[in-house]
């Protein structure tokens, strides 16, 4: 999706992709398949470009230092990335800005957790890798002790550390994204609530229905604030809890804590590319780039991205293509995005997106695509 | 730019391409160089592709019946291309149709051209080449019988015929775009203006504003008509004059008289890509993939593109991106398209789309920025 955007500009992409089968190197003429893990690799890619930028957090942050060091501009740089690589960083810099986060505590062993559950009002809290998790993956809501071990047999494999969450009692998530460039000049879009099912994002309306305003101007307030004491550059998305408790003394209905901070185009931005003036990963490039960046308003006063999964039922959970006669047939106005993966259960394979006046139409109509294209449409209880 | 559509749908694109430095080849990971009069290269292009398409009109009438003939489905077919490659064909089939056309007759000699004009009033009038043109080149608007040796010169060279046309003294040109699949399905999109200068489109304006609502509709019938009866497959642009005549008894004001076809995604179109629902670069591959079409209606009131044209002046004629801080910076609502191309003056090598509630503004913005660009602000006289 970065190179529709890089197409417009008219700026040359080269990427490093992990499979000639992924979907960007299905796009983008000038690839190179290789390991981000490799110093060397990352080095003949980064070569002759103006800038290096990433579609996930995952590479090494000492690699970065490299790269940086040997005069290749990292946007986002490593010092920034680190905080979205390492959600223990993450916390302890979120609580020295003052930044409102849920509870948290790294932990070493199970007693350590039940620790920390005592100081939170007990169990279930959630228990965290501290790198490497997406998309659900290494988070774990535990009940109680004996359910701790799953965790930190994953923490002496893999050597990363856990750190443990008290399980926030939110009403919705939302996301506050940012462009934010070098030069310090930000972009705030919409702050959007996101429906999560099983740590995977499903469904993204923006802007959030039922957030308080006040909140929603809380919560751009902390996207904006982060995105500069981190020097956050391109686009960071920051994933927040709004919870139903009144917050201490200020009137306001609830208050927002940050869960997860992404320094990416992010899926809680997708609907940006149809539903804004400038999608996502148009000012990504712009703000890697140091370019001014676009005008982040919607287009339309609601607009919904349902992702599409990988289903498990049917002719269409194999073979998309087949999902297009109906569903473009049933709503000409509705957008639709394949990735060119192949259809696997649960994985993300496309999303569409619907926008105007009417919410609840929207919604009907972006759900009615994305379980058409599942397979199991009529099995969808909403 | 149909790149860019192919990525959104999850369509696989295979390009053949003049030369490797072409835009497209630039964005197309599946590219062959290699000339499209070459039938063997053609053949081994479309070998595996569902459908053949096409981004301009040269391709040999021949080569496509013999690419159909072996099973290869060719969108639009050669029977209809046929009409937006030879200006002779294409006015005796309008005729046919009792479509109004500007009056015309193939010339073969001076003589015949003083013939045609004494019988539309006299000097000046128009010669075509009936092949091969675009642009503005191979039309020649001559004054007297002295000024038709060039055109004659051109068709003895090249052994293309000439058509002679009456100058039709227009109240501005129009452009009536219509998608078209092979089952039957028309999108037609809103009439725009469009402005030429030397015989390149300068400007397009969405919808037309000082078109009559009653031609709008005559203009688009006459699209969707010409569409069925040539069975044009994916984009078709008709290119009218609307005059200020008063048509015969109707009570209309004025009348329009189709200029050229084009069957392809067409400059008149690009407004689309950021103006309309569904841009015409989606909806040719909708179209020529047998999909159902995406709404042709506009996002906002007035839509507004202006070409970027190599421009004479300054720095920025030669590096298109030096202009980007200014531009993006002095309207985060733009839309900016550039195609990757050398600069030379007079190429079309972007463009540039804005839109909103007022005209003057959305005009203004679009041509700050496309003068901007060009190197010549400050020179424009508009």
């Amino acid at each position: 999706m970065t190179a529709q955007a890089a197409v417009a500009l008219g700026v040359p992409v080269r990427l490093l992709a992990e499979g000639p089968e992924v979907s960007a190197a299905q796009v983008v003429p000038d690839t190179t398949v290789g390991d981000y893990r490799d110093l060397e690799t990352l080095r003949s890619v980064a070569a002759g470009c103006a800038v290096v930028t990433f579609d996930h957090e995952h590479v090494p942050t000492e690699h970065l230092h490299a790269l940086a060091a040997e005069g290749h501009p990292c946007r986002p740089g490593p010092e920034a990335l680190v905080h979205a690589q390492d959600k223990a960083v993450m916390r302890a810099r979120l609580d020295g800005l003052g930044v409102p986060s849920p509870r948290h505590r790294v932990v070493s062993d199970v007693a350590e957790v039940e620790d920390f559950a005592a100081s939170v009002g007990g169990f279930p809290v959630v228990l965290k890798t501290t790198r490497g998790g997406y998309d659900g993956k290494g988070v774990w809501v535990v009940d109680g002790p004996e359910a701790c071990g799953t965790a930190f047999s994953v923490a002496s494999e893999t050597g990363v550390a856990i750190l443990a969450e008290e399980k926030v009692d939110f009403r919705f998530e939302i996301s506050a994204l940012v462009a934010r460039s070098p030069s310090g000049q930000v972009a705030a879009y919409p702050v959007v609530e996101s429906v999560q099912r099983d740590g995977i994002c499903w469904e993204v309306t923006a802007p959030a229905p039922d957030l308080d305003p006040d909140l929603a101007v809380e919560a751009q307030r902390i996207a904006m604030r982060v995105a500069a004491e981190l020097d956050v550059t391109g686009i960071l998305a920051v994933e927040m809890f709004a919870t139903g408790e009144p917050s201490t003394g200020s009137g306001r209905r609830g208050r927002v804590l940050v869960n997860e901070l992404a320094m990416r185009p992010h899926n809680t931005g997708h609907w940006s590319m149809d539903g804004a003036v400038t999608g996502q990963f148009e000012n990504h490039l712009r703000a890697v780039l140091d370019l001014p960046l676009g005008s982040p308003e919607a287009r339309a006063p609601w607009t919904v991205m349902v992702n599409i999964l990988g289903g498990e039922h049917g002719a269409l959970s194999e073979d998309l293509y087949a999902g297009y006669p109906h569903v473009l047939a049933r709503d000409p106005q509705l957008k639709v995005h394949l990735y060119g993966k192949d259809v696997k259960p649960g994985r993300k394979v496309g999303h569409v997106t619907a926008y105007g006046d009417d919410l609840d139409d929207v919604r009907e109509r972006a759900r009615h695509a994305a379980a058409w294209f599942r397979g199991d449409l009529g099995q969808e209880s909403e």
